[in-house]
């Protein structure tokens, strides 16, 4: 994703404490108190601008959403989104996905969404892929549920089609065309910033859902 | 593949009994005999008019091939190609794919290959693909190696992906587009007939390679 330089992003987060969660390590194993019931806990890792997981929390109350992102001038975006919404059912983060283990307590999250994630595609970069061995450990420990990912990206599909299998993940769906077949769960549908301009371009995404 | 009629294909067959396996179930853990040496043996399933395997059996000397094909009107056409051939390391198969482990012992088998198996697309004919979790068990019985399959159907690939993991074999390479990437192996380049067709059209193949 490009990302532009958005000044004063740390001081503009910190204005919406209701939304953005300022140190989410005081939550790890007490979530559901935050939030104030017991609904699942849905995780997008990487939200980006935020689409996505407003539209999710938009439409299912209950279920609590938190989104992670890494870049506060992305975050930033996603904050004006979300600021006037008013959702109960939404909490933000910015935090290295390689820190969640620090924030979530062991199964204290039921779905794990990873959306159009950076690609890496240089061999010497695979550490970094979000479905790289070592970040699936990371959301094995932190999940009772499943894994729904989203990408264009051929190679990083393939490439996590044989990371989520050889770590003994169980596949319960894979579409090589998600757009272009007939959907049993409308939710899905549910699409990011990025994949409604490449779904304009007429391209396929892939998707694999997954649990351990 | 469409099947032309072909006139006395059965005593087409009986006349290269050279090449031709009249009663493969007297060879059941004796294939080595049959050929003469142990060379490591190849299976394909579903070998269609022949072109993949034969090419095989051309290149790879020191590998002895086996194909097999339920339709006598097709297998014909197999041998047509192949009579004049001379390959001590060929022999074909009258035989349907569930009849394998009739005809071949635990582990006699290292590697089959699936090419274009029929995409049987319908729900109810789920048991009749060749990758639904009752053949992916006669695979494993004759198996001391992998399978590499080829499709151009992306509904047989999505659903051969789950179903070769929801029984735990190990994904050792995919590809979603097999001939648009740098092949580190020049010999899965061997295509079959109908492949050739495909390519030709521009559409991409789907590929995995997995063991057990």
């Amino acid at each position: 994703m490009r990302r532009r330089n958005v000044k004063h992003a740390k001081e503009r987060l910190s204005l919406h404490p209701e939304l953005v969660v300022d140190n989410p390590f005081l939550y790890k194993g007490i979530w559901a108190k935050l939030f104030g019931n017991n609904h699942p806990i849905y995780l997008e890792i990487g939200m980006g601008k935020g689409k996505f997981i407003i539209e999710h929390a938009l439409k299912h109350p209950e279920i609590n959403y938190i989104g992670l992102e890494k870049f506060d001038s992305v975050l930033v975006q996603a904050v004006d989104k979300a600021k006037s919404l008013k959702l109960n059912n939404l909490k933000l983060i910015h935090l290295e996905a390689e820190k969640i283990n620090d924030v979530f307590a062991e199964k204290e999250i039921n779905k794990i969404f990873l959306n159009f994630s950076d690609p890496w595609p240089k061999n010497r970069h695979e550490k970094r892929r979000l479905t790289y061995h070592t970040y699936l450990a990371l959301y094995e420990k932190i999940l009772n549920g499943i894994v729904e990912m989203k990408t264009d990206n051929q190679s990083l599909f393939e490439y996590s089609l044989k990371s989520f299998n050889n770590e003994h993940w169980t596949f319960l769906d894979v579409s090589l065309d998600l757009h272009h077949r007939d959907l049993p769960n409308e939710e899905k549908i549910i699409t990011t910033e990025y994949e409604e301009k490449f779904i304009q371009k007429g391209n396929n995404i892939y998707y694999l859902e997954v649990k351990k």
